[in-house]
């Protein structure tokens, strides 16, 4: 936390914490503006509404550059550590908010800096951070690292899965039935094998049919397993009940409600 | 509960509960009427079923209309606080259910009020809800309205993620191959994401099939986190449904909800 | 159990039980055979295969015919009450299996017949019932039939989803875009909520596309409210080891492990 | 384990342990040539790749090639019963990888033996097996064999499904809209159950898209039944992992996989 030099602390409060009715209205209102701005990347994208309102496009995301900007700037002023903020995952994020259009003006406007500019939308994930949801969705993340170790497994079983399918696909079915090379057969197995099933490669061979009718089953039946894992995972992390508890000495989350000594390093929590 | 007033509370009991044989009886033609009426709805939108049978098809919505609005006129009468009852949710589905005919006699038919007629169907949740589905409907509601916010989280960082994945393939892809704009790409993405895979819009180049490779996988594994959130939740409202039990005679507990007796010393529940 | 008159019993035994040498080489053989008559029947229907070998086909159709009959014939024989037995399941089954080729005499060969044919393969699970799978097929029966309420209100809320958003996007994306009808506008809901995504309908408004992303996330989601209830269901059912007890009054089934009184009628087990 | 002779055993240690630095330098390595050989294999199979670089992926081929010689002619010096090696399932894999590149000189090279030199990506769990992750793969396994019984089950309902639900489809249909052959039908029965849904073969009837409806609406279902049994299972599995942990303190149970100090007393497990 800041000093409390009057402003520099109010503005703290007002940009960083959710529970006065200042920082409430503030997020409520950045989180407009966020969705705002991405909207009209979105709508930008379209030809027919560039066409027509291309110069309204362009004042509105010269408007929330700016706003965007003296932002950045109060957070980098409020805090203690600037340094530490501008390097954090939010702080990169909220430099990349605002740098396309700086470069839109030394560089002709590519479509790369439009894919820069939509990451706004992580934005909003700061500002849920903020808020109730901070709970819910780390017992959601801390379920997800709990497993992912099992979902390593799984994923590196799936991928060679999908290899060894996709290749055995393309010496049945081969290239006049548009399985032209190993990479697009696999392509096409990770297409059967997660049931998307686009139909823009298909097997032609009965035998090729025979083998995706088991790739389909597989993957219908193997979608059990990360499915198993993170329900197992959740479960255990609900029962538990796992406060926002963070050891003083080695700094490890995940500690159970009822826990009175760090299980990492045995120090009293 | 209305005063005993004989004919009225007599209505009341057939109308709104089904404990009765008349109440039943009433439940059950009320529910065939119903899925009748829409029926006649969907195939009244078939254009050779409309070409031949159209006078008849007007004829039965007329019926149907005339006994929604009986049955809308009785339900007003015999409640207690027809203001209420007029305004809650399932009184707002049945006047739309007899609106859209009369509305018809003033403006030229339109699509628009099929639409509304076809609301018709919501109707059969108010029967579901007398009869004996409405403990498991509850516990259904429970475990979803309990897991809402886990639900809000996943829900907004799918919304994220397709943001960013639909800009990149916008990028990577381009107007050459059908992602014509950020809209359209986020559409594609979602259509991924939740593996339906119409292919009306598929990858071309072969980054692109790359990244959609990983949005398949993706989509795949993330499948796991909405069921994993219900199922924990599903297990708990369970679990604490059966726990509310105990036997007067040997004090055991964990008894099934449907047990009559108890299992240990065979005691009346 | 048949009276111990020498051959009927022993016939029985072989035919009906599994835990003698014979009954499971009777059981070894009849499951080779179904199989194989399966196959027949599944490749008789590929044009080029019947071109060449039909005789060869109908040749082998009689030699199953007959054998399925010898064994019919032997299962009335043989069981205490053949009526019963005629009218259960399987007994349905196993007449199903020999009476198109009979059939097939009088009337001349119609597609109809092959259907019929073709549910010989449910003569399978006569075989697999006798072994060891009973346990596990019974508790996968007993954890769907605990849960049939549930499914119930979740398959009703589905399809007053799928018709309501049919009929909307019909009026939306209109015939010229092969929203035809309502009940094809429903087919497309289904083919969509589901996540199978044919795309031999697929929106093409941006309206429509919107609509059909929301019904895509939804369609994604809720597929955890029936894996919510089954892994619930099953988790119970396994955790307590149901066992193969029936109470000897009321005959119900699916008792705890450790109950020593009926919990419908208060009977010791 | 080898005699300690000097050269030999340290050999063993390099190659089949990971906890010496060398051991893992090893495998980091090794992990690295196999995915690069594949890499190769895959980019090998590129027309435009292949017609340039043809001569590069020869000699890189032929690299890897006497590299995994080498390793397995080490690995068959340094372990004391060679043979039992070499029929093991991972020595068969081993084989497998330097193989087809040595029966490419004796026969003109074809597709086939592309498939064989994929399944050198099999080689990576060899290298996973090794290492921190044993134990999750092991977990995993156990879920899945301990499920096996219920999941035959399972995969049989399904087949006896698809058999008889494609049969009415193809009587429904017919050759005119594509569902040629009852085989043929019943790969459309797969692609939609498991909701894969290329839409290659889609139905055109009123009749056959009713049919499909329920098709995918039981694909939709019963997909809850293998998550359910592979959750259950998992979540037994872990469980037991939980409890197998008292604190010699204070012993107290339920202590993580990864606890180090008990939380109740901070005294070391």
């Amino acid at each position: 936390m800041p000093k409390p030099s009057s402003f520099r602390s109010r503005l703290y409060e007002i940009i960083f914490k959710a529970d006065t009715p200042a920082g409430k209205a503030f997020d409520v209102i950045l989180i407009g503006i966020i969705v705002f701005s991405v909207l009209v990347v979105m709508l930008d994208s379209v030809r027919q509404f560039h066409e027509r309102f291309a110069p309204l496009f362009n004042a509105l995301e010269w408007g929330f550059t700016i706003l965007f900007t003296i932002e950045y700037v109060a957070r980098l002023y409020c805090v203690q550590q600037p340094l530490k903020y501008a390097k954090s995952f939010f702080g990169v994020v909220d430099l990349l908010a605002i740098l396309p259009t700086y470069l839109g003006i030394l560089f002709p406007a590519t479509h790369y800096l439009l894919v820069i500019r939509i990451l706004r939308v992580l934005r909003v994930f700061r500002v849920l951070k903020l808020v109730q949801y901070l709970g819910e969705a780390r017992s959601l993340l801390l379920a997800l690292r709990a497993s992912s170790r099992k979902i390593t497994v799984f994923l590196v079983s799936v991928l060679s899965l999908v290899i060894i399918l996709g290749s055995i696909m393309y010496v049945i079915e081969g290239e006049e039935n548009g399985f032209t090379s190993i990479p697009r057969s696999i392509y096409w197995a990770i297409v059967t094998l997660t049931t998307v099933g686009y139909g823009d490669i298909s097997p032609q061979t009965p035998l090729g049919q025979a083998l995706s009718s088991i790739v389909m089953i597989l993957g219908y039946s193997i979608i059990a397993v990360p499915t198993g894992i993170v329900t197992v995972e959740m479960s255990r992390t609900t029962n538990k009940k796992v406060l926002t508890r963070t050891c003083p000495v080695c700094s490890s989350e995940g500690h159970d409600a009822d826990a009175i000594y760090c299980k990492y390093c045995g120090a009293k929590l």
